[in-house]
């Protein structure tokens, strides 16, 4: 057993395994987990502010903001931040408001002079800082933001402002209490009125007493429905002026006569390229679902292996994982968490290579990895919202007790659907990527009803793929006819289902929406909205389809089973016999343990 | 518009109308709601105490509980309960607990000593109780309860003993703070050792002065993932005596001499008789689950409605409630609502009427009584658990906030998917009660291989309506065949299709149970586990076609619609097209709004 459940740790931990090794090695028990009794609300924060600066001392957040690119090592950053997600969540937050948007903001859009002033205290925790983007009347559109950060020239300040309570910065992390300084996004203006679009500028809001700096309202936005150690909170700001060199300046400078540039033309493009940069506090967020819902199915799993309920035909009282419909509701989450995993691992390491790439990267690789990312985080973090609100239901009055987490698990996580991207508008955003690459492969073609015809000869290579195309080859060459009974047992057969079936509704769409009369914005919009349903389907098709992917391709990359354990389905074990059968189930089950070797 | 929605909220009030009215006016704002500030857990249960006592100022509790016949009005106790359900949770608890679950075990279980001696101080709050019927290891399997109740002809007394840990009363409302007495429920043994089967005795647990009686050890169950105000414990017994007189013994007695007589000849059927007059409990949490969810839906609708979110075809920030995708949020969970508040109606009734029948009920009404109010609890609870998430996540960032109640009503709810029974083991009773009336039309048939013909051929007869035969049978009959394109559109296709639906899981699974081999009992354990996702999916087909022909019946209920309003479908009705063309969406959204007459 225990070589079999070291291989299947390391296939699990993925490229950056000795992070979370010494992780598990470091970190006693309770130091960065939740309190074990309720506190109130001022004591909480208090305590997770403590654990912040805690985590700091032991180099925590070097690895993602150094300035020095050989000590920089963004896939080792995240998966740290995905093991603190083992902890307690409100902790989890307020490093990621921290390091990952606070410091990402100043590390990604900032540029030298930010860094060497900046980075080294916050890394440390001596800066505490917020990100202040999200406003009381704009989350989802921040291209409409209306906070205003506007030039004058008298003085050469940046002058920052609220102009009306919808424009309040709202929902701030780390804003009602700690935060000394905020990255705040607004709407650039020159002297001479020009917009250039949404920026961010460092903007001092408190002093070192913790009062407010001058100009700055700083609101409560007190207790929510979980994350009690996370201090949100709100700005107002009343003609706040600093100096300029406090805007980070890297898609956009101001220069000492007023004068605006940017390396990148068009308004549209640097928003969404800045947006982008900041694609390391999706995954994060991503990952961190997974470690709450890891911790989530194993509470439960281990009760569904104790509880009994119900005398058997022995008369004795039967485990709860011995009924079939307790099975069903454990283990294919057990299994989906399994794949988000290796899925979450896939897209850790292709953001590593993407950033330390800088610069050169390719833009489709960005834009990948921007879908990606989006995608995942809505996979995993309505997984844990829906797993974990099993897992308390599967262990019943003693899910509901504070005592045994779940219900804490559920609360915390549950804001995560919403943040760093609402989970409806994320989807919409991963199907509009798809019809876009798809629509480039197609852009010169002019027959419209051909297209089906075409993208159905043309197959898989339409889609882009997780892993690597000779993978996915042998294992579609191997497998059954997809209308053959046993396509649904082979994993090739697999691919091939989920693969026709991404195909067929990102074609339908793409047909759909060629029909709109583009010359009418009224008739186009409803046309759109009218289609929203089904660009969310192409979404959760592409998203269903990348899972099964990753799985795929970590399985292929496992050793071989050793003959005569469960893993190899020993003909005599009957979970596996019913997973031939059936299709469903599992064939490595608590119930087989006897049949396995003890080895 | 004004006498549309009174039309609609007479409709939705039900029979109980006025109950719901005298609440409504009677109640102000904040008196029973939850506190606007988070509280610590005894403040909180402090708070919820006092207004347990402000209820039962108020006469609240005497409708259910009273001895005298004539006032007694078990329809509008429940109704009075549903109305407590869009306060605060906790109260509704609190109270459920010691009236509807105490209160109720005395009243149904015991005898006219029991009911002049407690009903009345019960309902005035003047003796708190607590229904102690889980252990820590026994919840859904009430029958395995290991609390035992000896009696002893020695001082002719009944000892209440705790025989180890997993026989600890567990999660036990009032017990850890407020309750004086206890309805516990265990095995009731003779002195000659004969086991006669769970009974229920009421054990005093504290003094006047609050501290534990002598023998009774109470535990606090402390905090939990929701329902704060309620002071949820433990009970652990050691050699407690109590009179013989405190045995409620409507179902089961002892004499003078030790020996024991009962109505009810057999054990089995005693106790699901005993268990049978609880039923009330269960309607209750069913009620106020759906009083909770419209509350949020509320709140989403109202959020829905004002925010704004994107810019439009005319440049305008969009209304959430103009998207497809969030109307589909919304509006089939709204649907849902209404569908339940009317079959929920429907089973208020229903119960009424059989209480009110008392030992003169016929069986079969009672058993269909109890598998109808499985069958709503779990419908009603499960949609208030994802629909009250689906409102939090469709106010984003707001929705997370307590002050906007709906984490609050969320963690509240949560618990009812598997107190007063678990939903899943609920389902499973309400599929096996489905197959058992199903077997008992059949069971002098000998050819198995004929029963789907003859269940195919005798239709819709063969299942328990809710609503008469004759609106049945109008709706079916004027409706299009049920392979027709439009049967989605035409409420009597719609209800034939579910029948259908629900005819044939049934009568599939009852193929599959009569093959069993029932001579050898772990192969018919094994059987019988294999078939529960089918037992389930029996159990919800029923539910929805419950649900729909409620619906059914309540629209048929309803005055026609005025000409020219959005009910009629008016052909310039955007919304009112899409329903028509899709089957989906809805004719009456704030869409339409411009073109509804304004009288």
């Amino acid at each position: 057993m225990s070589d079999l459940a070291d291989a299947l740790r390391v296939s699990l931990d993925g490229p950056w395994g000795e992070v979370r090794e010494t992780a598990r090695r470091q970190i006693e028990p309770g130091r960065f987990g939740p309190p074990e009794v309720d506190l109130p609300i001022e004591e909480y924060r208090a305590r997770v502010h403590d654990q912040l600066l805690d985590l700091a001392s032991l180099g925590f957040a070097g690895l993602g903001l150094s300035t020095d690119q050989d000590r920089t090592d963004q896939g080792a950053s995240v998966t740290a931040f995905e093991m603190i997600g083992h902890g307690d969540l409100s902790l989890f937050v307020k490093a990621g408001v921290q390091w990952g948007l606070f410091g990402g903001a100043v590390a990604a859009l900032g540029t030298a002079a930010h860094h060497e002033r900046y980075l080294e205290a916050i890394a440390s925790a001596d800066l505490l800082g917020c990100f202040a983007m999200t406003e009381t009347g704009h989350g989802s559109d921040v291209q409409s933001l209306r906070t205003t950060i506007t030039h004058d020239p008298d003085g050469d300040a940046l002058v920052v402002h609220t102009p009306d309570e919808s424009a309040r910065k709202d929902y701030i992390g780390n804003a009602a209490r700690h935060g000394r300084m905020a990255a705040v996004f607004g709407q650039l203006l020159t002297a001479d009125g020009t917009n250039h679009g949404v920026h961010c500028v460092l903007v001092p809001v408190r002093d070192e007493s913790g009062a407010a700096m001058p100009g700055v309202t700083i609101g409560d936005c007190g207790s929510k429905a979980g994350l009690p150690g996370v201090d949100n909170g709100r700005f107002t700001f009343d003609q706040v002026r600093v100096p300029r060199e406090n805007l980070l300046d890297r898609y956009g400078s101001i220069d000492a006569d007023g004068t605006y540039s940017s390396p990148i033309d068009s308004d549209g493009k640097r928003f969404f390229t800045m947006l982008g940069t900041l694609v390391r506090g999706r995954i994060t967020v991503g990952a961190a679902a997974g470690s709450a819902t890891r911790n989530a199915l194993t509470l439960a799993t281990i009760y569904g292996l104790r509880r009994r309920q119900f005398a058997g035909p022995d008369g004795q009282d039967v485990v709860l994982l011995d009924y079939l419909v307790h099975q069903r509701k454990l283990l294919p989450a057990i299994a989906r968490s399994y794949a988000l995993m290796y899925a979450q691992n896939d897209l850790t390491r292709t953001m590593h290579e993407v950033m330390r790439a800088g610069d050169a990267a390719e833009e489709g690789a960005r834009r990948r990895l921007e879908t990606r990312a989006a995608a995942l985080k809505v996979a995993s973090t309505s997984h844990a919202s829906t797993t974990i609100q099993m897992c308390r239901e599967a262990c019943g009055g003693a899910g509901y007790l504070s005592f045994n987490r779940l219900g804490k698990l559920r609360a915390d996580t549950d804001v995560f659907t919403t943040f760093e991207g609402d989970n409806t508008v994320l989807l919409q955003l991963v199907g509009k990527s798809l019809l876009t690459s798809y629509a480039s492969q197609f852009e010169d073609m002019n027959v419209v009803e051909t297209v089906g015809t075409v993208v159905r000869q043309a197959g898989a290579a339409l889609l882009e793929r997780t892993i690597s195309g000779s993978l996915v080859q042998r294992l579609l060459t191997g497998a059954p006819g997809r209308d053959a009974d046993d396509a649904l047992e082979d994993r090739g057969g697999q691919l091939a289902l989920f693969t026709d079936r991404e195909e067929h509704v990102l074609e339908t769409l793409a047909g759909r929406l060629r029909r709109v009369d583009r010359t009418d914005p009224r008739r186009a919009w409803e046309t759109f909205d009218a289609a929203a349903p089904h660009v969310l389907e192409a979404a959760q098709a592409h998203i269903d389809r990348i899972l099964l992917e990753a799985f795929a391709a970590a399985v292929d990359a496992c050793p071989p089973g050793r003959p005569g354990t469960c893993w190899d389905s020993s003909p005599t074990c009957s979970p596996a016999r019913r997973w031939r059968r059936t299709g469903r189930g599992t064939s490595n089950t608590d119930a087989c343990r006897p049949s396995r070797p003890s080895g």
